[in-house]
């Protein structure tokens, strides 16, 4: 454990910096990185790398690189823009643990922007929140790890094991963006990922699977409407048959560890659905865009197999006639994981975090994605999910407490002078 | 009545000229007159028209000549390419009564080409069938048309009294075309539409409204579904609000003349979906694409009250939150209409009928739209639907019977001949 005094400056320095935290995070959260556009923020990302003077390794994703990996999600758009970004911190001596900060810049859509308080483009602070898309999922907590690496350094010391910076995409789809640089041979004793997950530790979270159901119909003029049949009510059924599955996959949640708690852990999301093509014509197709959960411990294989035979039952229902649904898969096809509760991570976080908090770190469930399972499954290193309070992520006026945004950089300050060691700083 | 010899001459001109007849038709069908594509199947039938001496007034719809009439339908496209064509005959001496036979040159989509047998703009014929988009609907009876002016001509005649051949744009979608020729002044003393209506003849029809409902919902990160509403549940919930509403009405229908009989005149087809953004948020927003029927007698105006009514309505059901929907008219305003038996126009056509096909003229009721409301509503006109048979007409593989066209050809060119009058053609 480092001397108070040593933990002392480092706070200090964490504080010191935390105007320009903010601002940095406010630039961040000013790029629209969309998928499919998040050039833009990761120049600022690669720029923030090599003032901090890190060697920078910038690449654009490259699915034939991906596509045999267990865990690629199958891809939708164009990875023209779609580049990843690491910036390797190289100790001149070796005595600590090394270390993986990762961090997303890719942010999902705003729905309706005139739903919103104000541009969700346009970062803006009230009541000690700032609001806008990606503010906590996760333009904050990306920030954090850059600024807390920054602290450790700005408190005159440096760390004393190799730490790497990713500023990854592809989290909101198909985990590609982190797959991807594990792929390209990153690896560490140890991950941190700062997502918006309340100040806590996410001890187990779920495998995600999209896919795209499509349905036909049988289109007639709705004069002889009975003689056909209609793909928007048959895709409906689809998705009746569907909720009945999961409801069968929650009803299982006490046989799985961290789980039982959980009220429904495991949400099928209708995201998306377009269908017919005249008003007056009984429409002929239908196409349904879905997010399904599955516990850890299940294969995607196995989960996908479950939700193939669903499809095949929906055939059945009077809505479709006996016609198959067909599905392809759109992103994700990934496995959830659990934390293990015993590594030398976990309990080096835990104390940072009572140090940064003055509270013991909690561990929850999460029944969303994390790139995590990238490192945990395929990579066998502890990944450890922390990060600030956030409201309405995915939703309108999404926003982050930024006094938890200070307390995670404290944290994971901390950590890093812990884990990785640290000496006092050639000056 | 015509002397069984002119009758026969009259009969054999059809005859004589219907290879010719079904060729022209499929040169029709090959043109893909889509809503917004219907100006080069229209050049063709300005061709026609002039290369038979009529006078040809084409034009442009424009909307500001039509938005005030109270038959308006709204409108959501360009009408850049939307051309009205009228082919006038002018008799040298006037004895009978006026025509027009009206036709519409627009078709409904295809839905997916790749559920045809062949190209919907390939025409062929297989076993007496004309197949093709628009076949029946309505490029057959619109040839068939010009094609009984011709028989009357080619069996050494000419009518005695005007006749105007209308080609309109729009009868699919608002019924603006027939509409926009009303307005532009053309009336007569009857009119004749040859829509696929099995050989029969049209007693009654429903009004039809088409519109868009807009559900918002709340979205979240499906980590947290619980919390949002998806707006894809609340459009299932408004769909089956509106359907209750379409049960009342059909539980009326024996308070309706005509309408007694049909198991379910009223028919809300749910046309068209679209919505959310992203498989992994809980959807925003979803838009529905309805087109709604209701009996002739009741004002669109009252209907739609009902309509909003009902949305209002669905507000309480518990997938909405208390959201109420919205909606927005987006095509037909149209009331139904009746056709009074007692006219001399449906007597002559029943005879000219009884001629050609051999048994007596029968009359049905058909819930679909048709543009007879525009001249029967607002021109005072007795408006006689009556055509081939069809099959899959807003279907698949759509097609018509060649041996019915013929007939109604046939019909046609002897109601002409009664109707207008005749007299021994100058050579």
């Amino acid at each position: 454990m480092l001397p108070p005094e040593t933990r002392s400056r480092i706070l200090g320095a964490v504080d010191d910096a935390f105007d320009a935290q903010v601002e940095f995070t406010r630039a961040l959260i000013a790029e629209p990185s969309l998928r499919g556009a998040e050039r833009s923020v990761q120049d600022l990302l690669h720029a923030a790398m090599e003032e901090r003077g890190l060697s920078v390794d910038r690449w654009t994703l490259n699915i034939d690189d991906l596509r045999d990996h267990p865990g690629f999600g199958p891809v939708t758009v164009s990875y023209e823009n779609a580049d990843n970004i690491v910036g390797s911190y190289t100790p001149a001596t070796v005595h600590g643990r090394s270390l993986i900060i990762n961090g997303h810049v890719d942010v999902v859509p705003t729905g309706p922007e005139a739903q919103w308080s104000r541009s969700p483009w346009e970062p803006a602070i009230v009541d000690g929140w700032l609001y806008g898309r990606g503010s906590g999922d996760m333009k904050a907590g990306h920030a954090a790890g850059l600024f807390a690496f920054d602290a450790v350094r700005a408190a005159g010391f440096q760390p004393t094991a190799p730490i790497h910076i990713q500023s990854v995409v592809e989290e909101e789809s198909t985990g590609n963006g982190s797959l991807s640089a594990l792929l390209r041979g990153y690896t560490a004793d140890a991950a941190v990922i700062l997502e918006p997950e309340e100040n806590m530790l996410v001890r187990a979270n779920v495998g995600v699977i999209w896919f795209r159901v499509r349905v036909a119909g049988r289109p007639t003029h709705p004069r002889e409407m009975s003689t056909g049949f209609n793909a928007i009510d048959a895709a409906y059924a689809v998705i009746a048959e569907l909720r009945q599955l999961e409801e069968r996959w929650n009803a299982t949640r006490f046989e799985h560890p961290h789980f039982g708690d959980l009220d429904h852990p495991i949400n099928f999301n209708i995201g998306g659905i377009t269908g017919g093509d005249w008003p007056s014509s009984v429409p002929a197709w239908c196409e349904v865009d879905v997010r399904a959960s599955f516990f850890p411990g299940i294969s995607a294989d196995t989960a996908w197999a479950e939700i193939e035979d669903c499809l095949q039952q929906a055939a059945g229902r009077p809505e479709l006639a006996g016609s198959v649904p067909t599905a392809e898969r759109t992103g994700f096809y990934s496995e959830g994981y659990v934390l293990d509760p015993a590594s030398d991570a976990e309990k080096v976080l835990a104390a940072a975090h009572k140090e940064s908090v003055g509270a013991p770190l909690e561990t929850f469930t999460t029944p969303g994605y994390l790139d995590a399972r990238v490192f945990s499954l395929y990579g066998d290193m502890p990944a450890l999910v922390y990060g600030p309070r956030s409201e309405a992520i995915h939703g309108y006026d999404e926003r982050v407490d930024l006094e938890s945004v200070r307390a995670v950089t404290k944290t994971i300050a901390l950590f890093i002078a812990e884990w990785c060691g640290i000496e006092e700083r050639d000056v």
